[in-house]
């Protein structure tokens, strides 16, 4: 295994509530399986750089075979220098009484920030995938300040809303000994998010969900996180670890034959499905997609029902209205 | 793999900063591997429980095929009711001013009632690992309550510590590209543990390590635990889950061709490694094993040098005061 030269694995945010479960996974082989090493390059703020010393200290303590070393820094082109992979878990939580528009613009620029760094230092392969709230709207700005960058590298996190899609369904069928997979996020990973359940799949096979459970699923989804945090206290920081785990690794190694998984990126209007389905290509948008040799593909051949299409159009105007903040930045 | 019946993990602590991350690493498969499904029993005081509520959604919402499902609890006879694994990590922390004593008697107290349910409803065959401090002593105790589970099944974490050596030789050697394996500890998860480097391997090729590395490595490992509080503010939450995990998956699906790891166990006084090594029977203690189809072995035809011979006495002196402090608990 030491042959393989390690994949740098760069972390904004890695000693947040997010960012802390996350390291553990991604040290012990969880993001890109046990034949890949990392080296993990984690970013935080300076005033937690003490703490993110601690948490290199157990990751070191690990004692994973996937791992080769770690470097903690606040500096963004130290942190994403050669970068082959880069997760940006990091954001500004809203302040007491701020305006929607000013929390998009504050995220916005840190985002601008790292599109530039990530610009300069980066591996140009590398591929990214945006955590940090709002954050559709974060990777299309990113995508404007890191022209280096092929678009198609740039995503957004949708795998959390569809794992708990999987999570709402099993639970809702009650069918303890069947794997559910197949949903589907269009959109925007926000209140707005579109969740289809007309294709899912119970064991591999297609099954069919009665329209009565379309409603209250879709709700479980996007009220969900707000219900984690009403339970502990704390944002849902393990599941949105393990989410960000499978988008990475099914990316790079592929989904399983007969799945497909969401994800948020940016459609090329050359891709015959952006017409078919009504996609937008400026924005960043949760689609289905395979994965096969590190790169995602639309899924073909879908039947779109009213609910549907009436959802992504919904989303198209819920991120319209967000680059709208910050169209300064999308320049 | 859904025609395998899951296995039932039992947790104690499930919400705490250990737990936490454990649970996601349970769920996700890092456990018992990719094969094996886990039904997952979560145990907490009643005022976690809504805490614990928000954990189990977290955790159906990682959508991983290994998970069967969760149950949550303050009561240990439905904790426990069938659990194959048996992860003790929820344990009473020193108060102000405390006497170690008291402490030792406190989580002894604890450790009773937990035997006492265990023997009552679980799986007889269970695999039990103690995590919570003191660990040694509070397997020792467990034992005493729980006869109908064989003595050889009950073992204490000390594979955060081997995994810390391992760190540290990593570290001391600068061995950027060789993997390290095969340090030993020796006795008591305590200060006082005996950190042996003499068979230390690098990709597998036994090597020898300078004696001049012998003291500091000790005790950067006996150290670490708290300078990781002091760094973090929080004691070692993931390296101790990814340890637990460890533990137990090398336990359950055997240890690697040549590699030996640490675990705190029962000694049989008819294994005549006891006499050769000088080893204790009336004490969990630490020892290098092997693990093959569920059963652990203490490694054989080791030449144990005098730091290690004069360790091991001091860890069976040290086990000892601590059973001195509780000793009504183990009759």
């Amino acid at each position: 295994m030491s042959e393989n030269k390690p994949k740098i694995v760069a972390i904004t945010g890695a000693a947040g509530n997010i960012g802390y479960t996350l390291c553990a996974m991604v040290a012990s082989g969880q993001l890109l399986g046990e034949k890949h090493r990392v080296f993990m390059n984690l970013i935080e703020i300076p005033p937690v750089l003490k703490v993110l010393a601690g948490i290199a200290d157990e990751l070191r303590d690990c004692a994973s075979p996937q791992f080769a070393g770690v470097k903690c820094t606040s500096d963004l082109k130290e942190g994403f220098k050669d970068a082959d992979i880069i997760i940006l878990v990091g954001g500004k939580p809203r302040k007491d009484g701020q305006e929607r528009a000013d929390l998009l613009m504050d995220n916005g620029n840190l985002f601008v920030e790292q599109g530039k760094a990530i610009n300069e230092v980066a591996n140009p392969d590398a591929k990214i995938v945006v955590v940090a709230n709002p954050a559709n709207c974060n990777a299309l700005i990113l995508s404007k300040h890191c022209p280096k960058i092929p678009r198609k590298n740039i995503s957004a996190l949708t795998r959390l809303d569809h794992n708990r899609a999987i999570s709402a369904v099993t639970g809702a069928l009650d069918e303890d000994d069947g794997l559910i997979s197949n949903p589907i996020i269009w959109g925007n990973h926000s209140g707005k998010m579109c969740v289809d359940i007309t294709n899912i799949k119970i064991d591999g096979k297609k099954t069919v969900i009665e329209d009565k459970f379309q409603k209250p699923i879709q709700g479980m989804v996007s009220r969900r996180g707000g219900e984690i945090i009403k339970q502990t206290g704390k944002s849902s920081g393990l599941s949105a670890a393990k989410a960000t785990c499978d988008h990475i690794r099914d990316w790079v190694l592929g989904t399983k034959e007969g799945e497909f998984v969401s994800m948020a990126v940016l459609l090329d209007e050359k891709d015959p499905l952006v017409k078919e389905y009504g996609l937008p290509t400026d924005k960043c948008f949760s689609v289905p997609v395979t994965c096969k040799e590190g790169e995602w593909k639309v899924v073909e051949g879908l039947k779109l029902n009213d609910f549907v299409k009436e959802g992504i159009q919904t989303n198209i105007e819920d991120l319209q209205s967000e680059s709208d903040c910050v169209k300064d930045l999308l320049k």
